[in-house]
């Protein structure tokens, strides 16, 4: 148990972060730093933090410091950090990017006070008002450069995250970025892009809100995302997610050279081979 | 209440339909028309209908027949149907493209015995095992060319999706399957070519069975639906899908434009203005 957690930025991943560490009974009291008042009030209203402090406060007496903020500015904020910390602490970032991150704070002397995660659950949802207690529970998270940290530090934050019901898995960073790309940026931009097609080509918006079915809510619900959260991460990825989304386009013009080819026997191979996806997904 | 409906396809639609009829009360006996045996099977374990017959059997004993089955093979199915039915009888479809459907029973004395309907429902599963007598609750049925059936078969089939929970939309066939593209098609070509980028690139299947999350799952989950199914309705509807599919694949290149060329302000507005969607989607 933690005398005292502070939570940068509180909103849908910090917020239940600090919500599943109540419920779990791992902090005493939970501090939050944040950059805008609404939040703040929310988080207040929400129960999620006990008190709010500015950044270096918060860090001087925190013993765990959960950074969960856009991932272009986690990188100054955690040099911040890695320059105020102390042995006793233990800094851990949540971001969905880890590369970028990890060669920013690589020659800090508290780098093995750092841990470096990211827990693999998300919604299109954003703020503090999204968070539950139970968000990560049954999701995998990832550790990367787990041998540059402390082993204590990193066994105590596996603990944590599997007491919240997560399974570990451990990655290089640049290998997580890559893999990354693939489950979950290129959901993202292919959901971007859908809703502008269908905003851009379907003046008729009424018919789609009649006609809308779960088929076109799941494909396009993450079209919701925040951008000031999901376009850092496209920048900091932006190699490995060119890379899938090259592969992409060139996909959907396959599909495109069937319909326009009238090739309904390649058409069929293609999607036969798209359904071979159930073998990894239930 | 009817004393035999007959439904030709067993399906997740015909199932689901059947299913809901019996719930319902509305048809004291129903009829199963099906080209495979384990279809035939599953269909009497699960209790969907109560008796097989072969298509020209059953049409003559139904005073209602359903047809749910691929869009390709529904028009000679139709078109025999048409010249089989007496003025008692009521014809229905439930095919996801209409304009080519109605065409091709245009000139049938019978057709005014004809509903044209598109119940917007559907998942990624498919067969009798994958119906559910809720299926339809809370979505929108459509109906095409309701002006050349007769308003009293319009009126009855009206009341039975009602009864199920749907809501009736009418539109013209045309205007139908421009909105379809929009709203179904474009989805489950999306998801096809995401799962196809995903299995061409990720080898590393572990890695994506193990970190996919639910943004991953929603937006490829369509790619696991059936290609007997939605081959035909592509080719049906090749134009207005080709149509969406190119601006959908623009829209992409705008995505691709502004990592290339590092355009942050640019990706922001293209995501903004993605997120219009939520004043369409709850």
């Amino acid at each position: 148990m933690f005398n005292n957690v502070t939570i940068v930025g509180v909103g849908l991943i910090g917020g239940s972060f600090a919500l599943a560490l109540k419920e779990k009974g791992f902090a005493k009291s939970i501090t939050g730093v944040f950059n805008r008042r609404e939040t703040q009030e929310k988080a207040f209203q929400l129960g999620i933090v006990d008190e709010a402090l500015p950044l270096e406060e918060a860090i001087s007496k925190a013993d765990l410091i959960y950074v969960a903020i856009p991932v272009d500015i986690t990188i100054p904020t955690m040099q911040k950090i890695m320059g105020m910390i102390t042995e006793k602490q233990i800094v851990v970032d949540a971001g969905s990017t880890k590369l970028a991150l990890c060669k920013a704070v690589a020659n800090y002397p508290m780098r093995k006070r750092f841990v470096a995660t990211h827990p693999m659950w998300g919604t299109e949802y954003s703020g503090p008002e999204a968070a539950t207690k139970d968000s990560f529970t049954g999701r995998a998270c990832v550790i990367c450069e787990k041998e540059k940290s402390d082993p204590s530090a990193v066994k105590i934050i596996e603990d944590i995250y599997k007491a919240l019901g997560m399974h570990i898995v451990y990655m290089e960073a640049e290998a997580h970025d890559i893999h990354a790309a693939y489950v979950s940026h290129i959901s993202h931009i292919t959901s971007f892009a859908l809703a502008n097609t269908v905003l851009e080509k379907e003046r008729e918006e009424d018919a789609i809100f009649e006609l809308a079915g779960g088929g076109f809510e799941s494909t396009v619900r993450l079209a919701k995302s925040s951008p000031a959260m999901w376009a850092p991460i496209f920048m900091q990825n932006r190699e490995n997610v060119l890379d899938v989304l090259n592969e992409h386009i060139s996909q959907l013009r396959k599909f495109k050279a069937c319909l326009e080819k009238e090739n309904i026997d390649y058409l069929y191979e293609l999607m036969e081979n798209a359904n071979k996806i159930k073998r990894i997904i239930k």
